[in-house]
Order: structure tokens, then C-alpha cells, then sequence
């Protein structure tokens, strides 16, 4: 690698060591859940080090937290790098925590440097992605970009029975000090960095994905109702078996699917068979599909293609069936100038790349709505993740931060 | 029909009611488990008729209780006919009750004709076929052949924390003047009168099933297991998911087993997904196989096969396959000529009959070892059964036990 100016890899390790102090699980993960006082702790500590080194904190009214450092010209939008401080119940150290730490590394590093960059550089911090303390996750990257409604979530339960209204108030007031801004202002380009959360990166043995784009999601969920009968006495011309439908359904779309092209996801993950007894035919099956892939008409289509072997198989076995739509998330495409500059910054580091797509969903998806946005991926162990074993190797973590300190200096110029 | 001497089916009917009353519950079913207080008040009812009709009683030591009308030569071994008393614990008023009532009435009506049999008659009340408060079920009728093993019952526990051995020494003294019988004596042939507990006889609109054999029933528990993943974030090539092979080993035997052959049953009654989240590719699959077949070697091939397919699919998708037989019960044939005299004294009655395999197993299965023996079924509503909805039309009890009575002249001459 070169020797040119570049991040504090030590010192991002401490930080990201110190935060996952704050709301630390005894099995070595955390539990920092959107909005707690955990959350809120986090966020304080990084608002203490950002005042420490001079940048300016602001806070909106979905309780998006960031960190500006100043560039040449503060009149233009500024290069927004981050990832979001929150964790699922029992998660890991680095879902979130490294890209947000990651990118406060890039600020200081900037600093450190006395680098003077054309534009400002913001750190933003966006609230609850994780979604599983107050529903739906992406909050603060939703309502950033004009996609959720915040006076709509404001009577949101959570999950431990407090309200979002409530919760959201208690985590602004805690930072009074920090100035408020009206949520969502121009953005030059945001670029996220994250743990893959998948196998990938490790199996392929290469330290950078560049992600290009985030697939598209749909959950279904299938009911197939026949009817319960004697397993012995019932022959089949009197048998209208749910369980006989659903599996010739899966497996003709598992053959369908998944083969044929690549990018396609299929994943059957809920099955539930009632009365669930050794010898009686089933009365009723529900199970889910999860179906993911990065474009919008392939997508729809593996949908169509679902609804037809389900109930063509329903036919068959004279069940009936239904079929609801639980989630549907579209696909996103990342922004090919700043997917450009990340693997330019790649290649002038000499660090191996694969370009990649996003199986998960993430705060760029929403970013890439309105401004060029891309993602960085580091791998993680096994592709563990919303797991206390989630593991990043110290040098990834370092290799993911200098890759986003030098797209950074690129882009802002 | 001819106007012969026959049963007398108001009577017949008015104590299938009275005997329905013995546990009755609130559904209209029946809860009359074996050797409950409820079954020794039924069975001491059936005795107290014996005794006023001046026939013997006898019991044995695992309670199967005899009724006995002596014929011409007392030392010829005895037409055996009857079912069972107990019941489900949500059980129907019909599913032994009937076969066993039906039989006293055969004896009734024998003595009522004042009719002169070569062979004595007896009417036999089966302990414990259910096996739902003690298992396993079948359990005099296995004694009596010597197929099963009273000491090793002794300690069995209920389902509510009763042992065997005292509840069955509660139901054996619960009839002090019976006389004791030893297990298992010499039989001319036995007849079973049951409901179907099926739909093929109501939808074929036909009054009388003569079953021929009873299918060889084996159950088998598959357990995959592969790796929990991340729906979106895992490629195919990474997954070891457990579903997606149970649905195609599932499927493709379905396609080999039931639609080549006419006699066979393979039924999928249970399936459990763990961790059983929509966009988790599961970790492990249970499921369980419920197999049958009248021919002992087809029902092993077929086992066979279940294994063949469930490994062939463990290996495409990676994942550890493990297969447990948890009950193994071979098939039986019934006894040619006891089947003819039941198809002779159809043909005398003028009543339509269908040849027919029993998918579930009976007292008449273990009886058949040692004895000829056949049943007689009828049809039940909706082919319902184990269920408080169970139903049998009057005049279908009066059918079946009209031919039960015509058998008995036949059998016992």
C-alpha cells in the first residue's frame, strides 16, 4: 500500500472496542436497541468526540445525528459517509457500529492531515435501522429522503411496550446542546461502509465488495387449506393434502428459481403443518417465500412465477389457497459514478475488490433515492450477523476505512 | 331382505345410546379411556346383561372380557365376534362400541330364535385397544395371542400418572363374580364389526366393507440439518438448507409412491422448521413419514424408497440426513373362508358389498395369527372418526349387524 496520508487503524479499533462497551451483552455482543438509553449513550460519546475535535453536531427531528467537517466551499452539498449506531436485541460489534465509526475515523483522519477538501464532509448517523425495537427499520434514512412519514410513526409501540413519540423526545433532549436541522438537505453523494453479512467476501478471500446495487425484496405468505384425515383410512382420490401441494410448489420453483439465474433468492424460512400429527393428512400448511433479486421486473416476474405453481399445485390436490404479500421492498441501484470512485480508491491502494450485491437492506438504499449513493462491504467471519459472534478481522476493519477515507478525498475534492 | 330369524336393531340401537352415555361429554362424543372408571361401568353393564340373559362371563388377566352362549358341543372351540369399550379421549360413540354391542346382540338374537349352534359363541371385549391413556394399544388382543407381554405392562405409566398394573387390578376386581379365564384359549374364527373409519364405503354408497387384509403401517422421523443463513445475503452455493431438500425428497416420492400403486399410503403428517424465520434458510427440518401397505415386501420397498430419496436429497444440498423407525407393524391377511362366509351371508341378505383393505389397525389384525379371521365394516360419516363428530347411520348399524348374525349362523353351524 502507499504511505500517503490515511486513517488511525489503531485508533478505530479502541473506538470501536469503547462502543461496544455501551450496551455490551455478556456473550460479547450488544443490545443497543434504536432509541434506548444505550442508544443514547452511543450517541452522546460520539457527539463528545466530534465537539472535541472542533466539527459541528446537529440533530434532526427523527433524531439523524451528524458531524460536519467544513470543506473550501461551505455553500456546496457535502459528501455524506455513515451507517447507523443501533443494534438488534442480541446483535454484533460491528453491524452499524463500524461504518459509523469508520466514517468519524475519516473525519478525524481529514483533520489530523489538515486535509482541506472542496466540499464538507458529513458523518451521519441515521436512527434505527434495525427496525426491531420500533417497526419499520430505516427510520431516519426513510424520512431523510421524504420516503416514511414521522408524525405517522410518532404512536408507533415498540416492542418493550414504550412509544416512539416518547422515546424519540427522550433521545433529543439528551443531546440539548445540539443544534437542530429540518430533516433531509442536499447531498453530494453518501457511501456507507458495512459488514457484508453474507459468506462471500471470506470465501472468495477478498477484503472490499463493492456493492452495486441492493436487490429487491418480497415476503409472502401462502396459506394452503385442505383437509384433516385418517393417514390410513383415507386413500388419495378422497385426500386434499396441503402439505402433497406445498411441497410439489416449492420444489418446482426451487428448480425454477434459483438455477436459472444467479442473482435470484429463494427461501422458504417459515413452514408451519397443522394438526401436525404423525397419521393424520394435514389440514392446513402456512409457510413463507422470500424472494429477493436486483431487478424490479425479474423480481415481479419470480412473484407471478410463485403464484402459479402454488396454486396450480392447489389445484391438483384440491386445497384452496391463499396468497398475501407481506413486504415488499424494490430493488436499488447504486449510483456507477460513485461505485467508480470507490474501486479508483481501491486500485490506487492496490486492495483486491469484487463487485457485488446487497442481500440485505441498508440506509444507502433510501440515500440512493436522492443522491449518488454506493456501499462498501468488508467480510465478516462465516457471514455471521445480528449474532454477538458477528467478528471483523482488525485488518479488514482497517482496509474498509482507509478505502472509505481515499473515495472520500475523491469526492470531495 | 328375507324375513328370518335376525337381530332386533331397536334394541341394538337403544343400547348403542345407553352405553354412549358412560363418559358422554358435552360434544355428544364419548370419553371412555381404557380401564377408567368409565370403561369398568361399561363393562360391568355388558356383564350384568350377560348374566340376565343367562350367559357365562369370563375375564382374563389383562381384563378381556368373554361372553359365552354355549353351543351343541361345548368342547368345540367357540365363533369368537366383538371390538372393544374404551375409547379417545374425545372419541366417538361408534368406533368399538358398535362391533362390541352388535356382537351381544347376536348372542340376544340367538337366544331370542332359540337357535341351536354346533359351536359355542362368544362375545369378546377387547382391553385397551386405543392405547391412548396406556400404550401400547391393542393390548388384550395382543395378550391373548401372545404377541404382548403382561408383566412387562405392569409398570407402565398413563397419561393422567396412573400405573397399568393398578388400574387394572382396580378393573378386574371391579368385577368380583366374574370368573378368571387364563389368557388366550383355542378359537373356530373371529369376527370384527367396526366402522370404517374412513370415506370410501359412504362415497361409494355402499353398506358393507368385507375386509380382506389390514395394511402394514411403518412410521418413520427424518431429521435434516444444514446451516441457518441469511436469506439475502446467502448465494445457493453457500446454502445447506435442510427445506429445500425435505420438499424434494418429499415430492419426488410422492410422484413414485402413491399414484403407481393403488394400495399404498405415504403421508407427511408433521414438519417442523426451526428456526422458522421468513428470511432465515432454515437450520433444521423434522419431519415424519407415516407408510403403508397390505403387502409386507411393497411396504419395504416403499420404506426403502423414503430412505433412497431422503439421502439422495440430503447429499444435493449438503445437509445431515438421520432416519428413525418409530413403529413397524407388519401387515395382515384375513382368513379366506371367514371372508367368504361373510360374502355368502351378504349374498343371502341381498346386501351391495366392496372388498377392502383396512388402513387402520384393529383387535382382528392380532386375532388373525392364531385364528381365521376377517371384519365386517361400515360406513361412517365423512369417513370421520377418533372424533366426537363420529357417526353411523341406524340403518347401517342394523345392516352390519344383521350380517354379523348371518356369519355367526354360517360359521358356527
Amino acid at each position: 500500500m502507499n504511505t500517503n496520508p490515511t486513517i488511525d487503524g489503531q485508533r478505530l479499533l479502541q473506538r470501536i472496542a469503547e462502543f461496544a462497551a455501551i450496551g455490551a451483552t455478556p456473550a460479547g455482543g450488544v443490545n443497543r436497541q434504536a432509541l434506548s438509553l444505550e442508544d443514547r449513550m452511543a450517541r452522546r460519546r460520539l457527539a463528545e468526540l466530534a465537539v472535541a475535535r472542533g466539527f459541528c453536531v446537529y440533530q434532526d427531528a427523527i433524531a439523524n445525528l451528524f458531524i460536519r467537517r467544513d470543506g473550501r466551499a461551505p455553500s456546496l452539498s457535502p459528501v455524506l459517509i455513515g451507517s447507523h449506531l443501533d443494534s438488534q436485541p442480541t446483535g454484533g460489534r460491528f453491524d452499524g457500529a463500524l461504518g459509523t465509526l469508520s466514517a468519524f475515523e475519516v473525519l478525524e483522519s481529514l483533520e489530523d492531515a489538515g486535509a482541506v477538501t472542496e466540499r464538507p464532509v458529513e458523518v451521519a448517523c441515521w436512527t434505527n435501522e434495525e427496525g426491531s425495537r420500533f417497526f419499520p427499520g430505516c427510520m431516519g434514512s426513510m424520512a431523510f429522503v421524504g420516503a416514511g412519514d414521522i408524525s405517522g410513526w410518532q404512536e408507533t409501540d415498540g416492542a418493550d411496550g414504550t412509544k416512539l413519540a416518547d422515546e424519540l423526545q427522550a433521545t433529543l433532549t439528551a443531546l440539548p446542546e445540539v443544534e437542530m436541522r429540518p430533516v433531509g438537505h442536499s447531498v453530494a453523494a453518501f457511501i456507507e461502509l458495512h459488514i457484508e453479512q453474507g459468506p462471500v467476501l471470506e470465501r472468495a478471500n477478498v477484503p472490499i465488495g463493492i456493492v452495486t446495487a441492493v436487490q429487491g425484496t418480497k415476503w409472502l405468505q401462502v396459506s394452503l387449506t385442505g383437509e384433516a384425515a385418517h393417514a390410513g383410512t383415507t386413500p388419495p382420490a378422497y385426500r386434499r393434502d396441503p402439505l402433497a401441494a406445498a411441497v410439489e410448489a416449492i420444489a418446482s420453483l426451487q428448480q425454477a428459481v434459483m438455477p436459472a439465474d444467479p442473482s435470484a433468492r429463494l427461501t422458504v424460512g417459515r413452514m408451519i403443518v397443522e394438526p401436525g400429527s404423525i397419521n393424520v393428512v394435514p389440514e392446513r400448511v402456512t409457510l413463507t417465500l422470500d424472494l429477493r433479486h436486483p431487478e424490479k421486473e425479474v423480481l415481479a416476474a419470480i412473484e407471478a412465477r410463485a403464484g402459479t405453481e402454488c396454486r396450480a399445485a392447489a389445484r391438483r390436490h384440491r386445497v384452496e389457497v391463499s396468497i398475501e404479500k407481506r413486504f415488499d421492498m424494490a430493488p436499488g441501484k447504486f449510483d456507477a459514478s460513485v461505485v467508480e470512485a470507490i474501486a479508483n480508491a481501491c486500485g490506487r491502494l492496490d486492495i483486491p475488490t469484487m463487485k457485488m450485491v446487497s442481500g440485505a437492506f441498508h440506509d444507502a438504499l433510501f440515500l440512493s433515492r436522492v443522491a449518488p449513493a454506493a456501499m462498501i462491504f468488508v467480510p465478516c467471519r462465516d457471514g455471521i450477523s445480528h449474532n454477538e459472534a458477528e467478528f471483523v478481522s482488525p485488518q479488514n476493519i482497517e482496509i474498509g476505512a482507509r478505502v472509505l477515507y481515499e473515495t472520500v478525498r475523491e469526492l470531495a475534492g
